[in-house]
C-alpha cells in the first residue's frame, strides 16, 4: 500500500483533475458493482479512517492508496465520504448502428438526478441499452452514478446519439411517452416484446422532429389534478408495464 | 401595492424567519395550484424585476409587496427566482380516525425529493390521503414542495402519525412493498380497489413491528442486476398497477 499526505503528489493531482475518459466511483455499492462487471480498477483509494474497514478493497499489484482523510475528502462528492473510491476508465461503447434490441432513447434530460433514476429502471426493467442524445446530463458524473446505483454497469450506455438517425434505422417498433390525451393509452395498448420507449427533456418534452418518427405515442393515464408525472417515474411506469404485459399477463 | 427595500421591514423579518404554520410557495405553478385550492393568499411577494410578469397574481385588498431584488432573493430557496411567492397558512388537516380510503402510509421516508415524488406519484394515482410517520421529511419544506408540483394541494397529509396505530385501525387492506422474494408478485396478486400501501425508509425499509400488522407483503419483480428501485419509483408502480387494474383490467 502507498500513503499520500501531500497535495503535491502528482497521482493526487491527475485525480483532481480526471480527464473526461476516467472517473472515481465513490462508494462501496459503486466499486462492488464495477468489481463485478469488470474486475480490477485503475487504483483503489482509500481514506485514512477507513482502512481498517476497506483494506480488502485493495489489490495485491501496489495499485492502492491510503489517501490522509483531508485529501480523500476533496476528491469525494458526498458531505460524508464512505471512505472508498475506484479510479477506472469509462467504458467505450462502440456504437450500435441498429437498434433491435430493448432500448430507451432520451432526448435532453438535463436533470442528473432524473437520469440516474432512469438508468436504475431500465436496468431494473431488464432493458440494456440506453441512448443519450447531446444535452443530456453526463451519464458518468457523481451525480447520475449515485442515483444509478450501479446500472451503469449493466448496461450500455452511449452518449451524444444523433437520435433521429438512430429511429430511421431501427428494426424494431418505437414508442414515444406524451401528454397528449390523442396519444393511446398504456394500458389498453399492445406492448410488444421487444421495443424501444422515446422519453424527452423535463420542461419541453421530445423534440418535434423525433416524435413524427415514432411509431406510436403512448399516454399514461392518471388524475387530471397534476400535470405530469416526473419522467423518471414515467419512464419506470412504461418498462415495467412492458415487462407485465410480456411476463404477467393472459393474452 | 407596497415596496419593500429594507431589511428592517417588519414583514420581511417575518418572512425570513417563519412559524412552522406558515410557509412560503415559491414560483408561479406551486402559487396557480393554491390559488386553484384555497384561494387567496396571506399576501403576495413579487421580485421587483418580475412585477410586469407577475402584478396579476396580486389581489386588491392591499396584500401585495414588491420587494427588492436583493430582499426576494435571500428568502428565495432557488439560485435563479421566477420571482413570486405566496405567503400562507399550511392546512391544517384533522386526524382521520379510522383509515377507510385509498391512502399511502409512508414510515420515515427522509429523503425531501423522494418524499415530493411520492405525494406528486399518490396525487397522479388518484389517492388523496398521506400518512406520514415521525421521522419523515417535512413535507412542507422547499424541496418537496418543488419535487410535488402542486400535489399538496389536493392532498390530505397527515404527519407525525404512529403509523402502528393507524394500521390497527384500518377499515380496508393493508400492503407493504418489500424486497423479499417470499412476498406476493405484485403483477399476479389481485389489488382491491379499496386498499393502502405501507412504503419504507430508504435504506432500512418498513420496520418489522409494522410489517407485522400488513396483510400481505408484495414485491415488484425485477432484474436481479440491480439491487432495488428508488422508493419513488416504486410507489408509482404500485399506485398505478392498482389503478390499471381497477379501471382497465378484464377480470
Amino acid at each position: 500500500m502507498n500513503f499520500i499526505t501531500s497535495k503535491e503528489n502528482h497521482l493526487f493531482k491527475r485525480w483532481k483533475k480526471l480527464p473526461k475518459e476516467q472517473v472515481l466511483l465513490e462508494g462501496e455499492h459503486l466499486c462492488q458493482s464495477w468489481l463485478s462487471t469488470y474486475g480490477k480498477p485503475k487504483a483503489t483509494l482509500i481514506s485514512e479512517h477507513a482502512v481498517g474497514k476497506y483494506a480488502r478493497y485493495g489489490h495485491q499489484d501496489g495499485q492502492t492508496f491510503i489517501l490522509a482523510d483531508r485529501l480523500f475528502n476533496q476528491l469525494s462528492s458526498v458531505p460524508s465520504p464512505q471512505g472508498v473510491m475506484y479510479w477506472v476508465d469509462i467504458p467505450i461503447e462502440n456504437t450500435q448502428e441498429v437498434l433491435e434490441e430493448n432500448a430507451l432513447l432520451l432526448d435532453r434530460i438535463q436533470d442528473p438526478g432524473n437520469l440516474g433514476t432512469i438508468l436504475r429502471n431500465a436496468a431494473a426493467a431488464g432493458v440494456r441499452l440506453v441512448y443519450l442524445s447531446s444535452g443530456c446530463a453526463n451519464p458518468w458524473s457523481d451525480k447520475v452514478l449515485r442515483s444509478a446505483q450501479g446500472a451503469h454497469f449493466v448496461l450500455k450506455i452511449l452518449t451524444q446519439q444523433n437520435l433521429s438517425q438512430v429511429i430511421q434505422h431501427k428494426k424494431i417498433p418505437i414508442f414515444a411517452t406524451t401528454l397528449s390525451k390523442t396519444a393511446k393509452n398504456l394500458y389498453t395498448f399492445n406492448i410488444p416484446p421487444s421495443c424501444a420507449w422515446l422519453m424527452g427533456n423535463e420542461g419541453s418534452g421530445i423534440e418535434k422532429t423525433l416524435l413524427d418518427l415514432v411509431d406510436d405515442s403512448i399516454f399514461i393515464p392518471q388524475d387530471s389534478c397534476v400535470e405530469s408525472l416526473n419522467v423518471g417515474v414515467a419512464s419506470a411506469l412504461v418498462l415495467f408495464e412492458q415487462r407485465r404485459q410480456s411476463f404477467y399477463s393472459q393474452k
